[in-house]
């Protein structure tokens, strides 16, 4: 029984290898992780889904608020003329932004756009708060839905509508901006590869590729399993682009009023297709133990015996103190089905407990990372879960680093470089002329683009990729989701 | 210098008793829990705001998830026909939905429209969900942001864009949804009573009043220090209304296809209005103490003095650990305008640490509520400030009780009633025949409505307020915001 339900499970889920596209619509759905909405492009979250989100905003807005942020919130809805005021801005969102029209039958004097992200209204209350230096720095995030009307879209990785948080920061100096810019990247790293298990690279990205409006935009770049990039989390360097044309000035200690400087910065409900699409195998989601919304299922076997659910009961009031523990103790499923639909959902530690295990003072462990089963013994309990989910938590991020790694490829032949896209995609170190004729070259011939200017330099060689001229600077090229 | 910005500060706020309309809005604007955006009846939450939100949520988040409700996310944007399906909701809403026509410069070939509330969409997702028996009961929350295009706007009460929680839960059985809809009523009482200490009165709602689809709406009612009532919270009973619109079918245990059972229920940024006018003074805001974003603000006197600081350190930190805590110790404002600054911010306790404090090993402190000043030892600090908080949130509930209870008066004869509501504003428990004709009279005659039936029935006579005739319910009347 439990052996043909577990086919059936597994036939549901297309093989990786087979169509990795294919294999990520499977796991989102199959997974419940969430469903298409009837409006083009959007998605409805599933418990288990927002479970995930609801982790990543836990471990975020921890570290926010530990580096003196706090959050408020921006209405949804902005005049049109606002998104005139920043000439690159308007330009990068006006394409896909979403317009309001009427309120009930009435036409309103005014379009309104929905916030495609917040920097205009932001901006347009920050000039009104911020008067003197003693209102700076002013340190400000938001958790809420932004949308923009794309053309293509899937679920997590590009939604008309999606979740995200976005700070906005205004500061006295340009060197504190700067600051700020890096600490919100090293906390996004931190979220990433601490929390996520998802190993990043942290660099600059290009002009073409900043975001719309900024001065600088820094990213972190995360290599799927398929070798594709995914942007993973961007701080932007705003200079005074914004406090200009929105009029934030303060008035200094020196009696002189003075623009000041901003940044802007997010994370999204992206992340979470990148985690499936970092950590999953054929057998579905594998959810990185510190933020899963289940890190333990218990699942008592025979349990009409006497006993077994009283214990299974008892340790899971136990374990619950530490961890986020659920038990399956549905008597219309048999245990095989259970062992597939949670090892689908990728819960870190499947336990189960029957009465030969009851007998042994042990329990059953199988870890979804790497489908190990052993017993460990009923004391102390808390202790070996806590020191198994650190494990899977390394043991996933190392074996991400590892296929990166194996998927990192350093050339700079162009022709050698299209030898790689084609045939094993991955990421590309090379070097770079700096210009963007090259970049746009390299994009429409190739379907690649540089993800990043990376800290990190290496050497390694002279020439640019695309022309040959002379080039200074190492980037990752990469194709993208 | 301290007397003269304590005056200065205090006078910005109008007194209550002179117009209480401008003290709220005083108190909203100069506390930085709100300012108003530049589109019509929108807000921004400012983060002292916002971290009132956040404690609302906290309390009620932990609740709806003990009662094994999980949290998902509903597109914000929703087709023109889903409106259509239910007549009685699309003539409820369909005035007050803004319209959204195009994306970028495209028209859209259908209308979308924002969310009002979501049972349209979540009853349409619902119907693919629901399969079988085994699918219930299905229990799901999210917090979002919803818009409604009103006429009269203020800050919290009634906004354009606000946000708030609403529960979609499905049941197999009729009484499951009936038992659904009085369990978090209750969550509702506990949040308002035992974690924001607002009294409430539970009860039914008229058909009037009721919710536009639902079959009973019940909802909790508090006063305001004016005498005026909030509608606090709403539970819906929606009966199969929306399952028959929107076909949510289960095939049951004895292999029918039946129409499932729904409720839908919902709090919001309202909340925070209220708290401000049951609990708030003349000298500003009196912060909850459960729920304040700041429970304890250290003030160290004369800090430039050796040890101050390092021992106000020494104290944050200890109490940290168990309390949200802030120490104000900025050297550009007086401890005189820092006292006055964070009594207008009602942070529930105020503690001052200076030099002599420090030698009789003492802390000084202040209780928002009662304005008291004691001193404490330093030793056990953070037993002395569990039970003073604890003592705080008693004292402010049975104030706003006392307050409630002096100005609930009890009456059937119109006459009388129209006096009270006159001169002296507040509940009247009275008797109602029944008939949306009296009720629709009173409003006229009045401006004051049936508020509730509540669950307490009294009897306070036989006869009907408005018409005299033969009344067997009791209820509450009055003018609401």
């Amino acid at each position: 029984m439990a052996g043909k339900k577990q086919q059936e499970f597994v036939k549901e889920i297309t093989p990786m290898e087979e169509d990795f596209s294919r294999w990520y619509t499977d796991v989102v759905l199959r997974t419940d992780m969430v469903d298409y909405a009837p409006v083009r492009g959007c998605m409805v979250i599933k418990p288990y889904g927002y479970g995930v989100w609801e982790g990543i905003q836990r471990v975020t807005d921890s570290r926010l608020k530990a580096t003196g942020h706090k959050n408020a919130y921006f209405p949804l809805l902005i005049p049109e003329s606002y998104l005139k005021k920043e000439a690159k801005h308007f330009e990068g969102f006006a394409p896909e932004v979403l317009w309001v029209t009427h309120g009930g039958n009435e036409e309103l004097t005014e379009r309104l756009f929905i916030r495609p992200t917040s920097e205009t209204i932001v901006c347009d209350m920050y000039s009104k708060w911020v008067q003197s230096y003693r209102d700076l720095p002013l340190l400000i995030n938001q958790w809420c839905n932004v949308v923009r009307w794309e053309k293509t879209t899937r679920p997590f990785l590009r939604t008309a509508e999606f979740l995200w948080q976005e700070g906005h920061t205004v500061h006295a100096e340009e060197e504190e901006a700067q600051e700020e810019t890096m600490k919100i990247l090293e906390i996004y790293r931190q979220v990433a590869e601490d929390e996520l298990a998802i190993p990043v690279i942290l660099g600059e990205k290009s002009e073409r590729e900043k975001f719309a409006g900024a001065l600088k935009t820094y990213a972190m770049e995360a290599m799927m399993h398929d070798g594709k990039a995914l942007q993973a989390g961007t701080s932007h360097n705003l200079g005074q682009h914004f406090s200009r044309m929105f009029d934030i000035k303060y008035l200094d200690r020196d009696g002189v009023l003075k623009y000041a400087w901003s940044t802007s910065w997010g994370i999204s409900t992206r992340l979470i297709g990148g985690i499936i699409m970092v950590h999953g195998d054929n057998r579905g989601l594998v959810v990185p133990p510190r933020i899963a919304p289940i890190q333990v299922v218990i699942i008592p076997i025979a349990f009409h015996k006497e006993g077994v659910l009283d214990k299974a009961k008892e340790i899971k009031e136990g374990l619950e103190k530490s961890f986020r523990v659920e038990m399956d103790d549905r008597d219309t499923y048999s245990p095989g089905w259970k062992f597939n639909e949670w090892e689908m959902k990728g819960v870190p530690i499947r336990m189960e407990i029957g009465p030969r295990d009851i007998e042994n003072n042990q329990v059953t462990i199988v870890r979804r990372d790497t489908l190990e089963k052993f017993t460990a013994s009923m004391d102390n309990l808390t202790g070996t879960i806590s020191g198994l989910l650190d494990d899977i938590h390394d043991t996933m991020f190392n074996k991400a680093l590892k296929n990166r790694e194996e998927k990192t490829y350093t050339t700079t032949d162009y022709e050698e470089f299209k030898r790689i896209m084609h045939e094993t995609p991955g990421f590309v170190k090379t070097m770079w002329c700096g210009s963007g004729e090259c970049e746009d070259k390299l994009k429409e011939e190739t379907g690649a683009t540089i993800r990043c200017i990376p800290f990190e330099q290496e050497h390694i060689g002279d020439k640019c990729l695309i022309c040959g001229g002379k080039a200074e600077t190492m980037v990752y090229v990469a194709k993208a989701y």
